[in-house]
């Protein structure tokens, strides 16, 4: 995958975890360091990030500090996103945002590139894309061949979700509290409302007083519908935090729109972009967090059908059980922001199709709802 | 609740984890030091267990060791329940068996007392009674008041199951494992298949080759319809290891057989017996395996329809999830054990109805199937 299109790359939030997991994927893809810069709130500005042999010298992010920058990659929080990255934009800058700012912005599309990539191609230049929730990118990671072999009109889901999608202060929580723990010591929990040391809770996100449902659940439903284009599909998520470090469980319970057997959903699966199928019965070894810690795939196991599902006389069903897991911080978040970059740097490249191309800088700022 | 029907109870597997729990709440009931007998194998005789103020000297489990015993709790695992339960009992001891040998066995009643206590009314005496899956008995105490008020045709559930399900030596590596990865080093998982520090894993039951389905999970289907009297009850269940010590958390997706609305759901939970509502929506307080450790209850929270179905104009719905918690060494074993001790010994208090009394002794092991 090459970021040849963009000669100037920024990691917004480049202090953060994941703008740091960004930073480790764009050197891992071979960009030289006078080619990136790293930006962050005043506060980090000055500290180095060492960077493939070189240093990086954390830039602050103001209004000038994305001057002569091709692609800003946000890493940071929607706070930030908001207040910087329209600018940007009208100054020219492709935007890849990470944070939930402009997922449901009409004029932003919300990709993964596995899933709905095509859109990007109806896009002027530049663009915001949004980068979806983490446990959303995962799961459609996940099913996208199941969507397109067999059509998808429920999914019920429960998460055993990291620590780190709150962020590296809530990784350092983790470990400390958990030392403490051991110690028989306690530290109060600050990065959660809850102990996360040997803990199980509701995830963090606000629940909504009337619906029950947390933010985090809202962001599966609403961003799932966005990226299939399907406003009628049906996702039951409970979301829950674990005391995992930095990759995300999923179990899945699928409807399929029309029914399939095992081979089929096996033969699937196993073409499916992105994923990687770790599924041995008879050893109980399938998807964990730590071995998804650190990979590009999204791992898939414990496919069967539900156990209590009548099957056709040709062994089809259309309800289907899987485990996954994902690195949150690499395509639940960094990696992610990389590859639309990488496909956009294709269409740069080639000029190809780049919308109408003669859109004033400023359409962002001046449309609607900004 | 009182034990005063037996004059002499037994804890077999007295040094293990269940057993301890079990001694515990012995001794909270007040059964005093003298009354109880503490047994193990032989490689633990000898030892000596606190009690109440005094001590216990836990006796080697031979066909000897429970003459004279009313009621014997066996807190140990499948094998040792097979080898010495049946003699037990052919001698007059009333037995209460937490592993899984004889939960599928028709002449053992398998027993929540909060869902089933009545199936002991059948009973002769003496009795062998069945105590069901840990993940059973939490799952069907949070549901019998939805399952009383409006029936329930089916159940998807995942769960978060602590270690200690797999007995105190797998308490034992969560601690040490968690330790070495805090300084960096490893240590070689026993207990378990995976490591289960800072992890998330299937279930370590075998997983059947054919259907996927593990043992765990298998447990959750047959034992619910077995306690349930519905054979076509249809459960979905994903069994997960999280790094928690004591208690399960479980993620529930219930299908009710008619429809109820939110005030009604949370009306018949409210009555519900053994179990204990934490649902606060706006501090994001709902249960956690912590606050559920030591707990004598279930703990039911996150109650809410599945935001996807459709409600009618009455606001009902069949679909409503919740997130339960329930101490797993407790309620999910130890605890129930002797809620089921106690029931049988108000029958034998009063000596009423306690089936044809005039059975000879021998008549379990004279029944096929042992």
């Amino acid at each position: 995958m090459s970021l040849d299109a963009w000669p100037r790359i920024a990691v917004v939030g480049a202090t953060g975890c994941v703008g740091r997991e960004a930073l480790a994927i764009l050197a891992q893809r071979g960009v030289a360091a006078d080619r990136v810069l790293a930006l962050a709130s005043a506060r980090s500005a000055g500290r180095r990030i060492p960077y493939t042999g070189a240093q990086l010298r954390v830039g602050a992010l103001d209004d000038d500090a994305l001057r002569g920058v091709d692609l800003a990659l946000f890493m940071a929080d929607a706070a930030t996103a908001r207040a910087h990255a329209p600018a940007a934009l009208d100054a020219g800058v492709t935007v890849i945002d990470n944070s939930s700012a402009f997922r449901a912005d009409p004029r932003a599309p919300l990709v993964v590139p596995e899933v709905n990539g095509r859109e990007l191609a109806g896009t002027a230049r530049p663009v915001l894309v949004a980068n979806p929730n983490c446990s959303t990118i995962l799961m459609l990671v996940a099913l996208e061949p199941l969507r397109r072999a067999f059509g998808i009109i429920g999914v019920d889901v429960c998460t055993y979700q990291a620590v780190s999608g709150a962020g590296g202060a809530a990784m350092d929580e983790l470990l400390a509290q958990t030392r403490a723990a051991l110690d028989d010591e306690v530290i109060a929990p600050a990065a959660f409302h809850e102990p996360c040391a040997f803990n199980v809770f509701s995830h963090d996100a606000p629940t909504d007083p009337v619906t029950g449902v947390n933010g985090e659940e809202r962001k599966m439903i609403e961003e799932t519908r966005r990226i299939w284009g399907d406003a009628a599909v049906r996702i039951c998520p409970t979301c829950v935090r674990v005391p995992a470090l930095r990759a995300h469980t999923l179990a899945l319970l699928v409807t399929l729109r029309r029914p399939a057997s095992e081979a089929q959903v096996r033969e699937s699966l196993a073409k499916g972009e992105g994923l990687r199928i770790v599924d041995d019965r008879s050893a109980n070894r399938f998807p964990t967090p730590r071995n998804a810690t650190g990979r590009d795939e999204v791992l898939v196991g414990r496919i069967r059908p539900d156990p209590c599902a009548a099957l056709d006389r040709r062994g089809r069903t259309r309800r289907w059980c899987a485990l996954i897991a994902g690195d949150q911080l690499r395509k639940g978040a960094a990696l992610n922001g990389v590859q639309i970059g990488v496909a956009l740097g294709r269409r740069v490249l080639g000029e190809k199709g780049f919308g109408p191309g003669s859109r004033t800088r400023a359409w962002w700022t001046r449309s609607a709802g900004v």
